[in-house]
C-alpha cells in the first residue's frame, strides 16, 4: 500500500466514509430477498455477500486489528465473508457463495450498522496515518465491490427468461447509429513517465511511477460502436479464424459465441440486456460486454490493435477523468458525440494489449492486504478508464482494472491504435 | 392412468383439492424470500418452484385443456414451470431453476390463488370422471411436491455453515438407544398377488395387479437404526469394498462417503442435520438419508439382504398405513420401539432390492400425462411405505416410490430380510 | 462357482486349455505392435492387456495359490494386470491401460508361454474337483475376453479416419433387404423353471435354477434388422422423445446420437464400420451395435417391447446353440433367412427388459473369484444369445450376460416381444 | 517471416535439410511401433505424428505449393498431419493423435523418404529467396519438433509403472551437490536494443529488433539447482500460499504438486524420471519440469524474482550460444560448475517473467505460415536459453520460447533475478 502520501484530512474521510457505505445499502434497495441471494456463476457473488464482504474488509483489517477487545457481530462472518485472504484463514468457498440463504438481509444491514458504529467511533481515535491509508484502501474497495454489484445482477437478471429490469425499464432515448467516423491522434514517441506517483491514493499494482520507452503511436478518438462491431459481426467476424488468436478461437467454439454477451437476436432485431431491460440496441453507443478475445479479433479485422496499457495512459493523460459514470444513473454506455479525444473515462472499461504485470521495482506489501493485487499478476488483461457503473471519483489514467481475456460480463470494450 | 375406480363424490374431491393446495402454501410459510428462491444442487428445486410447477400441472391438464377461452395466468409461467414434460414444449433447464428470483414469491402467490379460483369455479361444471381422476392425479402430484419441498429446503440448510432449522430447533427427545434386537418374520413361498387393483386410486406404475411367484422369505420386524448403523461404520464398513456393489465403491471413493448424508463428527461426537437444525444422533431411531448403495452393503455386512418389492408388500399386506408421517410434525424419523412388525409406513423409505421396472401388461398412458412413470422405468430402484416427511394418506402398501441408487437427500433407510 | 457338476476329464480340460490359449494368440496375430497397445476409450482395453489379463488369471487364482514356490513371471505384472479384483491387491488404473508401451507384445508372448508352460506342469498334479472348476471358469473368462478383444479392436479402428480393416475388406455378399416379414410365436404363460441347473459349467449368476411365474407372450421369429432400423430411424425415431426412456433421451441429445454407433451416412448412402472395414449396410441383417435405449425406443415405436430374460430363455429354450459366431469368420451379423423361430444364438446379443439381479437364493462366492459377476448386479441390464463375434461354445439359453443400457459398442441388437 | 537477409547458399541449405530431417529419424529409431504411437496427453504428440506432421509441413508450404502437379503421398495425410493451422484445411482433432495406430511406422517412414526425394528434385529447380526462407523455417520447426519428441517420450515412459528408459538407464555421474552459491552480476540500465535484426534466420516473433528501457538489474551467475529446490521444498514451499500467484496455488491443490513434475520419493530417497529411466536426484544440477507458477513461487521464497525476457537477452546477450544440448547425448541437466555468468544455454529452459506478446511494430504474416507464432501471443510466458534436448545450432540469444504458466513437462527451470 502507498505509504508516501500527505495525510487526509481526517473529518474528510469519514465523510467519505459515510457516504460510500450509504451508497452501496442504495444499491441494493431495489433488489428483492432473492435477488440479493442468488449467485448466477462463480465469477459473480451474490449482492448480499458484496454487501458483508465489505464490512468484513473493515471489522478484520480495521477494527479487530486495532480495536482492543472489539467484539465481533458474529465470529461466523469471519469464515462466511472472506474472499481471497489466505493468510487470514479459511473462507467459505466462492462457488457455494449463493447457498447462504440466511443470514438473511436484515442481518447483513444490521451487520453494516455495527460495523459502522464502531467505525465512527474509531474515528475518533486514529492516531496513524497508515490507518488512514487503510480506511482509504477499504473504501475503494467498496467502490469497486459496488461496479460488481451491478455486473453481477444483470448477468443474473441475464438468465433470467423473463428479463427483470434493475431500473425502470423505460428505453433510453436512442441515436440511430450518428456518430462520426473515427479519427486518428498520433503521439510521439519516447520515454515516458507513467504510473502513479505520491501524493493521493493509488492501488499498489499503480506504481512505482517509472519511465517507458514508445515508440510513435496512433489511438482512436472514441470507443468502438455497436454499429461498428454489427459489421464485424455480419462480415463473418466470429466465423474467420485467421482474426482470433488461438485460446479465444477456442473459447469462441466451446461456447458459441456469436455476438457480445448480452446481445439477442430475436424476430429480426437486435437487442441488448441491461440494467433497464431488455432494449434494442444503440448503434451509436460503445460496444460492451466483450471479451478480450472479441476486441483482438476486431481490432485484427480493421487491421489495427489494442493500444498498450502505456499509450492508453499517455493519451488519457491530459484529458479529465469525467464521463458518463454510475453517478449519471443511465446505467449503460452512452454514445460519444462530438469530435476530439473523447470517451477514454466511463462508459466502458477499455482492454489494452497489456498483460496484468508488476511494474519494474513493485514488491507486494506485507501482510493480508499484500494479497490484494500482487498475487492476482498472471494471465489477466489491463483494462482503463472505469464505465457506465463505476462510481465517480473512481478513476485516474493510472488506474490498472484487470480481467482474464475470456471474461464478458463486466461493461468492457476497447478503443483502436495503432503504429505510426 | 387408473381408469376403473367409482367415482368419487365430487365435493370430497373439491374439499380435498383445497386442504391439499392449502398445505403447500403452510409448509412454505416460514421460508424466507430467498430460502425459497435458491436451488442447492440439481436433484433439488426450489420451494417456489414446487409452489408453482404444482400450480401449473392444474393449469396445463386441467383448466387450459378444458375451460373455453381460459387465460393462463402468465404464457410465460408455461415455460418456466415445465418440470419434464416433453410433449407440452420447451422448459426451463432443470439446473436453472435457482436462478428465478422474479417471479417473487407474492406473484407465485398470487398464481396460486388465480389457479384455485378457476379451479373452484371449474368444480361446478364438470362432468366427466376422466377428469376427476385427473384432478386426483394433480393433487397426489402435489402432495409427491410437498416432500420434496421438505427435503430440498433441508439440502439447501445443510449446505449452509451456520446450519439453520426450518422449525424450532429444540431436540426432540432422544431414545439412548433402547430399542429391541431385530426379530425375523417368516413368509411362505408361492405364488401371491401384488399391485394395485381397482376401487381407488394409484399412480399407473402400481399397476396391473398381478401374480408372483415367491420363495420363502423372512423379514425384519423393524428398519435399521442409527446405533446399528454406527457400529456398521466403526467395523470399517465404508472402507471394506468386498461389500459393495463396484457401482457403489467407485461413488463412494469419488465423493469420500464416510456416513450417512448429513453426519457429522465434531469434537468426538456424531449429529446429524435435521430439519430441526444440527443435533444429537438418536441411536434408537431408523438410518436415514442413506444410499441404496450404503444400504446393500450395510445388509452384506450382516449377512442378509434387502426384500424385494414383492416381500415387501405381502409383509406389510395387512398393516394399517399409519405411522410416523408428516403430520405428526416430528419431522425426524423416530424410535421404532414396541415388538412385532412395524414401522413400515413413515419414518423411512425403505429400500428394496427391486429395480423400478414396468410390471407386466403395464401400459404408458397416452398424451403428457402419460410421461408420469413410465419413462423413468430404467436405473432406478424402489423404496416402500413413506417417510416422516410424506403427507398422511398418501401411502399405501402398493406404494412405488423410485430415486437412483446413489442418491441420499431424501428420507431413505433400510429394513433387512433374507432366505429361509 | 458352481460346485455341483460331476468331474470333467482331466485330459479333455487340458486340451481345451490348449486350445483357447492358442485361440487367443491368433486372434491378435494380425495386429501391429501399436494396435495391440492402444486403448480407445476407457470401456476398451488394449489387445495386449487382454493377453496379459487373461494369463494372470491363470497365474494368480491357479498357479500363484496351488504352486509351491510358484516364480511369477514378473511381480509388476500383478499390478499392471488385474481388472477389478479388489481383494488381490492395488492395479493399474483402468484408464491408463493404453499408456502401456511396455512391456512390449513379445515380452506378452512369453508371459503366455511361461503360464501355460506351468499349467501343462500343473495339469499333471490336480487332484481337486474345485480346481479344475477353476480352470474352466478360467477359460471361460478368456473367451470372454476373445470377444471383448474383437468388440475392443472395431471401436479403435472406428476412430481411425482411415478405416482400417481387421480382415480382409472384401465386402460380404449384401442380401438386399430381402428377408421375411417377422411372424410372432406365442408361449402360455404358467411357473417355468429357469437358471442353470446341474451337470454342467455355467456362471454363478446364471444360478440357482428357479421358478418364475409367467404371463402368455409373444416373440418374434427373428432379430430387428437394419432394414427396420432405417424406417425407423427416416420416421424421426431420433427426435421423438415420447418414444425414449428419460436418461435414454438425455444421452441421445448430449452424445447426438443418430443412427446406430458405427453407421455413417456419405454422399447419400449409409456405410457402417465393421471388421472388414467400411462397408455398404446390410438391410437384411440384424441391426447391431445399438444401445439398450435405442432398442427399447424401437420397440415402443412399433409398440411392442423387449422380452424379459426368462421369456428369451423359455423361447429359445428348445433351439440348439448354433449359429453365426466367431468361428464363421465373417465377423459380422448375417440376414436370418428362412422361417420359424431363428437367429437366438450368434448374430447379435439381444438386449432384454431384464435388469442384471441376484436369482434368488443367489450367494457371493468366498474370496476374490466372488468379485466376478455378483458385484455388477446394478444399473446393468442382461443381453442374451451371443453375437458374431463370440465363441461358439461358449453360449448356452441361461447365459446372462450384462452391459450399462447406454453401451453401443458391442454387437447388441434386438428381438421383440409382446403380450398376448 | 523475415525477409531481410542475405541468401543462403543452396548447397548448404540442402545439407542441413538432409541433417536435420535425418536426425529426426534417428532420435525415434530406438522406439518400438507402440512407443511412437501412444499420446499420453493432450499436450503431447505421438512420435510417430510428429515424424509425420515435419514432413506435412515441406509437403504442404513448399511442394505442394510450388511444385507443379506434385502429386500427394497420401490425400487423407493432410487431414491427419496437420497441426493448427486453420486455413489449410480441416484437421484430425488433438486428442485423438495417439489412436492413429494406422498408417504404421514404416509407412510414415516411406512418406518421409517420398517427401525427401521430392524435395531433392526441387532443390535443383529453387530460383526464389523467400523459398529458402521457408526451407529454413521448416528445418528449425522440425528441430522443435525433434525437442517435443523427446519430452513427449518422457512424459510417456513417466506414466509407466515400470519406468522405462529411452537410452541406456546407466545413472549419469552424480556431482553430489557441490556447485558454488550462487553470486549476482549486476547490469546497468537505459535504453538497450533487443530483438533479431537482419542477416540470419529468426523466427517472425523475434522481430523487429526495437529498443527497450530498462532499470538497473542483477542476474544470478547460474541456474537454481536441485538441492536449492529441494531446501525450498522441506521448507514447505508447496505448502504456503503466500508464496504463490492465485491461479499457481489453485493448480497446485487441484493437482496435488508437491514437487517437480518427475521428481518420486521412494523409501526415504528422492529419484526422478529421465531419459534415461528412473535416476537418483544430482543436487548440483538445475531443477527442471517445474512450472512457471513454481519458478516464481520460488523467487518470491528467496525474496528475488524471474529476469524479464529482456534482461535475460541483455545478460546473455555477450555469450556464445553453446551448453549442454541434445549433442552431448547427456539427455539431462549437468551441473553448472565453474564460475562467472554461465549455463545461459542448454541445460534448462529459463522461464522469465515476461508474458509472450507482440514486439512493437510485430505484424503476422499472410497465409497459413503466419499461423506460426502470432496467434499464440496471450497466456503464455516466455522462457529462454535452450534445454539438454534442444538441438544444438537451434537457440540464439533473442530465441523466445513460450508455454503456458502451469506446464511442465519441458525441460524448464529458472535463473533468478533481483533489483540493484
Amino acid at each position: 500500500m502507498p505509504n508516501r502520501l500527505s495525510a487526509p484530512d481526517l473529518p474528510v474521510l469519514q465523510k467519505k466514509y459515510e457516504s460510500v457505505r450509504q451508497r452501496s445499502v442504495s444499491l441494493a434497495a431495489s433488489l428483492s430477498e432473492a435477488d440479493a441471494t442468488v449467485q448466477s456463476m462463480e465469477d459473480a457473488s451474490p449482492a448480499k455477500w458484496h454487501l458483508a464482504h465489505t464490512s468484513w474488509f473493515f471489522e478484520t483489517f480495521i477494527l479487530a486489528a486495532n480495536v482492543k477487545n472489539y467484539q465481533r457481530f458474529d465470529p461466523a462472518y469471519d469464515y462466511l465473508f472472506n474472499s481471497y485472504y489466505e493468510a487470514v484463514g479459511a473462507r467459505h468457498p466462492r462457488s457455494f457463495r449463493g447457498l447462504l440463504t440466511r443470514p438473511p438481509q436484515d442481518e447483513i444491514l444490521a451487520y453494516r450498522q455495527y460495523v459502522d458504529d464502531a467505525m465512527s467511533t474509531f474515528f475518533g481515535s486514529v492516531r496513524r496515518l497508515e490507518i488512514c491509508r487503510l480506511v482509504e484502501l477499504g473504501l475503494h474497495h467498496e467502490e469497486q465491490h459496488q461496479e460488481l454489484l451491478l455486473t453481477d445482477i444483470l448477468h443474473l437478471f441475464a438468465q433470467n427468461p423473463i428479463r427483470p429490469a434493475y431500473r425502470n425499464p423505460v428505453p433510453l432515448e436512442v441515436n440511430c447509429g450518428r456518430v462520426e467516423e473515427i479519427t486518428w491522434h498520433a503521439f510521439d514517441g519516447g520515454v515516458r513517465a507513467v504510473g502513479h506517483g505520491e501524493g493521493s491514493f493509488c492501488f499498489d499494482c499503480e506504481t512505482p511511477r517509472h519511465d517507458v520507452l514508445l515508440s510513435p503511436f496512433e489511438v482512436a478518438d472514441r470507443a468502438v460502436t455497436n454499429g461498428e462491431w454489427l459489421a464485424f459481426l455480419e462480415d463473418g467476424g466470429y466465423a474467420n479464424a485467421s482474426l482470433w488468436l488461438a485460446d479465444g478461437w477456442d473459447i469462441l467454439r466451446q461456447e458459441s459465441w456469436v455476438a457480445p454477451l448480452y446481445w439477442e437476436y430475436t424476430d429480426g432485431v437486435w437487442q441488448n440486456m441491461t440494467l433497464r431491460g431488455l432494449q434494442p440496441i444503440d448503434l451509436a453507443a460503445p460496444v460492451s460486454q466483450v471479451s478480450f478475445f472479441e476486441a483482438a479479433a476486431y481490432a485484427s479485422w480493421v487491421e489495427a490493435r489494442l493500444p498498450t496499457e502505456y499509450e492508453w495512459e499517455i493519451a488519457a493523460g491530459s484529458l479529465e477523468a469525467g464521463g458518463n459514470f454510475a453517478e449519471s444513473e443511465l446505467l449503460r454506455p452512452r454514445p460519444q458525440n462530438g469530435s476530439g479525444l473523447r470517451g477514454f473515462y466511463g462508459d466502458v472499461w477499455e482492454w489494452t494489449q497489456s498483460p496484468f504485470t508488476p511494474y519494474p521495482g513493485y514488491k507486494v506489501s506485507a501482510g493480508a492486504v499484500g494479497e490484494y493485487n500482487g498475487k492476482f499478476m498472471n494471465g489477466q488483461m489491463v483494462l482503463k478508464g472505469g464505465s457506465c457503473v463505476t462510481p465517480a471519483g473512481h478513476i485516474r489514467s493510472t488506474y490498472r482494472n484487470f480481467f482474464h481475456p475470456q471474461k464478458r460480463w463486466q461493461f468492457s470494450g476497447l478503443r483502436l491504435a495503432r503504429d505510426c
